[in-house]
């Protein structure tokens, strides 16, 4: 869209779980059997490309990527993650404008569809890292955090994935909110069998996103949509006409769910006319969660373990890219990709430049997509604050290793079932940033064989990649760490709107604590 | 082919290892990075359709099982291999009639490309078991089994794999025959560059089909084509054109070469306006080698471990059959395959029955690429003459479990590298045949999960295996093992031709020894 509308547009975000935590909701299915792997192209009507090896963060802000489109670590107002050894304690952060706001001055058609989740806010990733599984770390529904005083003009979703039910005591179920204010709760007003597996919430944010479009379509204005579901999420759900119809179990309905919801956006752009008009990008924030699998989650095909880690099968994910008339169908690319080129390309899209007073990773990924151009651009992986790895054209080192910790791998909490690669797959963080392993992604997609340090190879590839870790790091300014404080306090007790359902809980005296991050 | 031409045809094999020993050679990428895995639909032109989840036997008789149709276990004239506790003696087999005999009488239009190689022989097990990698074990130079005395009429390849290269002394190179005679040894007259990667052998192998099939479109002649080529199975070779073109380093060159192929292939039978009258099927004879992973072997992908083992890395194939016009394009079968429906269906295009005198175990597979009509049957696994696991439905049920012996794995040699997965991946052959492992392969094609014995569906599933099970092992009537025996003076010594070349070798006393088989 190299000539934005000018009208002004309208956003919208439609999700389960919006805003979400990173790499920890909504999770695409990565790579399971029946379904898409590697650089296989997706199947969709009409013009598509994908970005093969499309990057994310599962332990790193994909959200504030998206919305800033960039590294959330070590940069003023980035996200610090305490990676177990860094207690100190800062949840303020200082970020730049966010894409919704950017947009809405200058507002591209274009829907973004996807599994990852996305507010917007002038420092959303104090916002989205409050909001993990660990639902004491939620800010979300404070109101200098809500999307709509941040560039959305609709929201309909919630705060949090559907963890629960809770019993309102301990805990809160989950908000629901439509738009300023909640309509109801996870698990009450927006019921979710965990025995069966049905819920309908696929096609409450389904019909959202239909009736957002048709909307301004009939009103002639551009618009941005953000549509995240969290159905392949544990607890894992679909609507009744799709539980039991795959052969993938309850994780394959709720994926079949999603495909078919897709395949029903696509057709209402077509049907409005506007499907040469409207770019869409559909991908996930990480890998499968192994952890859930196999009833909960996914599988990450021949990647090396899932969420939660550093490794292909937490970071290396589908994508695609639809524009009929502009993307020629079919395509593979094998641009290396990740969340935070949405955000540059995003602005591309809309006739915009990315801001100039700081550092912007994201890639504009519209020469890669329109004109096949490749760039040769390294992908940084972070746990926390500490540079994991780096993979730059087929190779990829990694500095630090592992997957979870002994304590918890003993309690059975395993992010690499039935995966084992001697030094790689590491219960404690062993450190190689002096040697890094380093793996030849292209024969070894798995991340099985290191190279041998003795190697020419190895040592090839590791003059290539020295000098680009120095410059991103030296690029680094350190913020402050964000993520390792709990506060009962701030869980969705009384979200606005609240009083006018009876819903409004007490909440706990407000007591910040110290606490680590484990991933 | 309901109404098959009535005019004798032409059968040939073209191949760089014909007849190949079961498991061995061939190797198709199974699921790599790049390619296509588990359930995917391999991209082809025209009418294509897949058999999903076919079904390979790494360590038992493929190549038997596409000549006779039946499992070369336990029959009369059935291959045994000793499993490493049966050191009978007994290399004498009575095999059926072979299947390029039957057709040879009503010859079908049908060219079956894939890298399985196929000779036939009135006793093609012991033939094709000799011929293993040991190449004491081969046979197949025997005159008694020469592929044109057994139903072909032409023969460009190998009776076994390319390694090498051998002194001539202790062993010998392999020969490559064209029809009756050798015209040359691989990495003399037919060169390979193992340092390079690079040979020509593909390309050879490619003008021999084309050729073969122009002049039998020439002569009007209905015809049946075996192409398999070795360039995936270790040493993989790629000719110069295609060397380092891929991303997957020299596997993926071979594998372009292959897809390139197959291409031409499809291109003359329509340039020849013949595709429409053409059954072209593509498959595997086992998954990807990952003992010569990652630089000379593919990826099994999501699924656990690869050749040699009895698990789905080992057994679970792409296939794609194409029948422009009559098998509908794009489609994606669930029906449950093997390489023995090969047999089976060949006749069926030919309007022919299966012989009613033994017991046949192929399915015709044509109802189902047809018709879509599915046929719940069960899939068998051994290794020698142990029945390892079978699959029913979506669950397979394993009454052994092995990978490889401590004694290999400790010398370096592993099935499954990188996996793990705790009382399955074993280095000691374990009975579980009280208790079979069960896995659902739909939730967790990786065999990573395996159900509970205390569960409902555990119970459930046992409850329909075992009756199957049991009828299955009441049909079989025990043969002789022919897999035990060790005799240096088979080897390729003075193949028929020799003189003429001036390459005869003079062979070792004839020693035959009793030996094991491990895989």
């Amino acid at each position: 869209m190299a000539s934005p509308h000018r009208q002004a547009g309208r956003t919208a975000c439609f999700a389960g779980q919006v805003p979400a935590a990173s790499g920890v909701r909504g999770t695409w299915p990565g790579c399971h059997g029946g379904g898409c792997c590697g650089d296989q192209v997706v199947a969709a009507s009409g013009a598509k490309r994908r970005g093969a090896g499309g990057r994310a963060r599962p332990s790193a802000p994909q959200h504030p990527a998206l919305a800033h489109g960039r590294h959330g670590v070590g940069r003023p107002g980035g996200v610090w993650r305490a990676f177990q050894r860094d207690p100190e304690f800062g949840p303020d952060g200082r970020g730049g404008d966010a894409l919704p706001e950017l947009l809405h001055g200058q507002p591209p058609v274009l829907p973004i569809q996807g599994s990852s989740a996305h507010r917007t806010s002038a420092h959303p990733q104090r916002l989205l890292y409050y909001q993990w599984a660990r639902q004491e770390r939620h800010l979300g529904h404070r109101p200098q955090f809500h999307p709509l005083k941040h560039g959305f003009d609709e929201w309909f979703g919630s705060p949090n994935c559907h963890f629960g039910p809770y019993d309102n005591k301990a805990r809160p179920n989950i908000p629901v909110y439509r738009d300023q204010e909640m309509v109801g709760r996870f698990y009450e007003e927006f019921p979710i069998n965990l025995k069966t597996g049905e819920a309908n919430l696929t096609q409450i944010y389904l019909q959202e996103a239909l009736e957002f479009i048709q909307r301004q379509q009939a009103a002639h204005r551009p618009f941005f949509l953000y549509w995240a579901v969290d159905a392949t999420h544990a607890p894992v759900y679909a609507s009744k006409p799709f539980l039991g119809t795959s052969q993938r179990g309850r994780y394959g309905d709720a994926i079949r769910e999603l495909d078919d919801s897709v395949g029903r956006i696509l057709r209402l752009l077509r049907d409005l006319s506007i499907a040469e008009n409207t770019f869409v990008f559909f991908t996930s924030d990480n890998g499968a969660a192994l952890i859930s699998a196999p009833r909960q989650g996914g599988s990450n095909g021949p990647f090396l373990c899932g969420k939660q880690t550093t490794f292909e099968g937490g970071m290396r994910e589908p994508a695609i890219a639809w524009w009929p008339g502009h993307i020629p169908a079919g395509q593979v690319s094998h641009q290396l990709g990740s969340i935070m080129d949405l955000f540059t390309t995003s602005l591309s899209l809309a006739g915009l430049e990315p801001p100039r007073d700081r550092a912007i990773d994201g890639l504009d990924l519209l020469p890669a997509m329109l004109q096949g151009r490749l760039t040769d651009r390294p992908i940084f992986y972070y746990r926390g604050n500490t540079l994991m790895a780096v993979t730059l054209g087929q190779y990829k080192a990694h500095f630090w290793t592992w997957t979870n910790s002994w304590e918890e791998f003993k309690q059975g909490i395993d992010f690499c079932p039935g995966q084992n690669v001697s030094g790689v797959t590491t219960h404690s963080q062993e450190e190689h940033t002096k040697l890094p392993l380093i793996f030849h992604l292209g024969r070894d997609p798995g991340e099985r064989f290191p190279l041998s340090v003795a190697s020419i190879e190895y040592l090839d590839a590791l003059r290539r990649i020295t000098p680009v870790v120095q410059q991103h790091q030296e690029a680094l300014v350190p913020g402050q760490p964000q993520l390792n404080v709990c506060n009962r306090a701030v869980m969705n007790w009384a979200p606005p709107g609240c009083e006018k359902l009876g819903k409004c809980l007490t909440p706990p005296e407000s007591v910040p604590e110290k606490c680590s991050w484990p991933h």
